[in-house]
């Protein structure tokens, strides 16, 4: 009865779709390239960066990593990222988070060209994802609704419950849904009984972070659950809600395999929809 | 049983430490100033306007009515306040919507200086107010927390039920309600169910401006119903919740003498924040 909502097949026909269009830009001689800046110490960015380094090679995308030694001075950051930002070759620049806690964290964002910044974090480009105006939005929270809307499920009227309401995906993720004409309940650490928001849902999204705080007693037989958690275990990523999951909802997305899996994907397509608004900008 | 939040003894509180504050500017040689430009057309607007004339009056502050015909150009608009924004003998620019609609909303709330914008309707205030950064917040938001915790209800953990996600008072109060850790559901035009979402709230904030939205069949004896909306009828102003809601619920703000008599108060807070802001921004 319950549904595995695998992205890997969205993922593939998303990449195609990339690919094509990297084709097209190559034919007019532009080579769509993403620099990476990655300040070590985190495992786990790491570990993403390569994950990206792998996919943009799969896509025919020019890769650069920049690796800086986890005490270098947020001047050093600010420098690259503006000589990337001045360079016509890069068209996407993407730092990798956390960041040290010497280096202000807004301060980095609000350094990235907006038309580069095909993360979303910086400032110009958080104001457009909550207004619904022009600009690059953060991958996870497209990811998010373009699962469920994959997989045929509505957001229109809906009542979806939120869990968390990050900075990077939280948030983002509730402007959008509003957009989508969703009844969003927004809950978080403070939330008294979870069970009972759950239980009105039609679609739970998770982007917590806590590994198991979705257990199975909480899930009804015609929920779909998007969980938008990664964490880190001994025995690999998991995400916030127990994998028993899959069989008290009407469909859940696996974890890894599902938002992460396409997050990654979108992350290329904002980098070619970086580039359109930069030919736009040299247009105007 | 039922309360009747009426604001008027908590808008008279804060009007006097306005008026405290005022007389600290002139003490400094700095007489408080708003200038409110008025497109002609709207006779609410100019009603408005006219509230806000009276208080400053009240309060000692300078007001400096700028009134323009209908035909106006968006020029002539920007002139106007690119003129303010450079005239150190004004502290607060507010601009009265709607504005016609030949003139593009957002260029004109962006030209607006963000330490001079009371009604924090720039980009600028707008973003600091969806990440709890330095700025101008909306007065209307603002005065429904104020109201809640005037009353002596605490909102942390508390369930409370948004209706209407508008530019002006919805959105922020969205962002302002989630940073003091309640559990927010933002209903609308769309959301099915209305009454059953407000059965499992403990508060229930409305800013539609559609009278008589909220009916008392909706209510229950726990709830608290802030009412932000506001409609012009034959027999005067009314709220989104019908009169009878008084009796159905635990507390209410009546429409008028509820949130927008704090409303008017806490816009010339604003302004005294906004002189702060100039004060600091000439010492840098």
């Amino acid at each position: 009865m319950s549904m595995l909502l695998k992205t890997k097949p969205l993922a593939s026909e998303v990449s195609e779709s990339i690919i094509e269009e990297v084709n097209r830009c190559k034919g007019k001689g532009i080579r769509p390239r993403l620099a990476v800046i990655l300040v070590e110490g985190d495992p786990a960015s790491a570990y993403y960066a390569r994950v990206k380094e792998k996919k943009a090679r799969q896509l025919g995308i020019a890769f650069d990593l920049i690796t800086f030694r986890p005490e270098v001075t947020e001047q050093r950051l600010l420098d690259e990222i503006g000589k990337l930002n001045r360079d016509s070759a890069v068209h996407g620049i993407m730092l990798e988070l956390p960041l040290p806690r010497h280096i202000r964290l807004q301060t980095c964002c609000d350094a990235i060209r907006p038309e580069k910044d095909v993360d979303g974090i910086s400032s110009a480009n958080k104001l457009a994802c909550m207004t619904g105006g022009a600009g690059i939005y953060p991958a996870t929270p497209q990811a998010c609704i373009r699962i469920v809307k994959h997989f045929g499920f509505s957001l229109q009227g809906k009542n979806v419950v939120l869990v968390g309401h990050g900075e990077t995906v939280g948030r983002p993720l509730m402007q959008m849904l509003l957009r989508e004409n969703a009844t969003v309940t927004v809950c978080h650490y403070y939330t008294q009984n979870l069970a009972k928001h759950i239980a009105g849902a039609d679609i739970l999204m998770t982007a917590t972070g806590c590994a198991g705080l979705i257990t199975a007693d909480m899930l009804h037989p015609e929920l779909v659950v998007i969980d938008a958690g990664i964490s880190e275990t001994p025995t690999g990523i998991v995400g916030d809600a127990v994998p028993e999951a899959v069989d008290a909802a009407k469909a859940v997305t696996p974890v890894p395999g599902g938002v992460g899996t396409l997050t990654t994907v979108l992350l290329f397509e904002n980098l070619l929809h970086a580039i359109r608004l930069q030919e736009q900008s040299k247009e105007v």
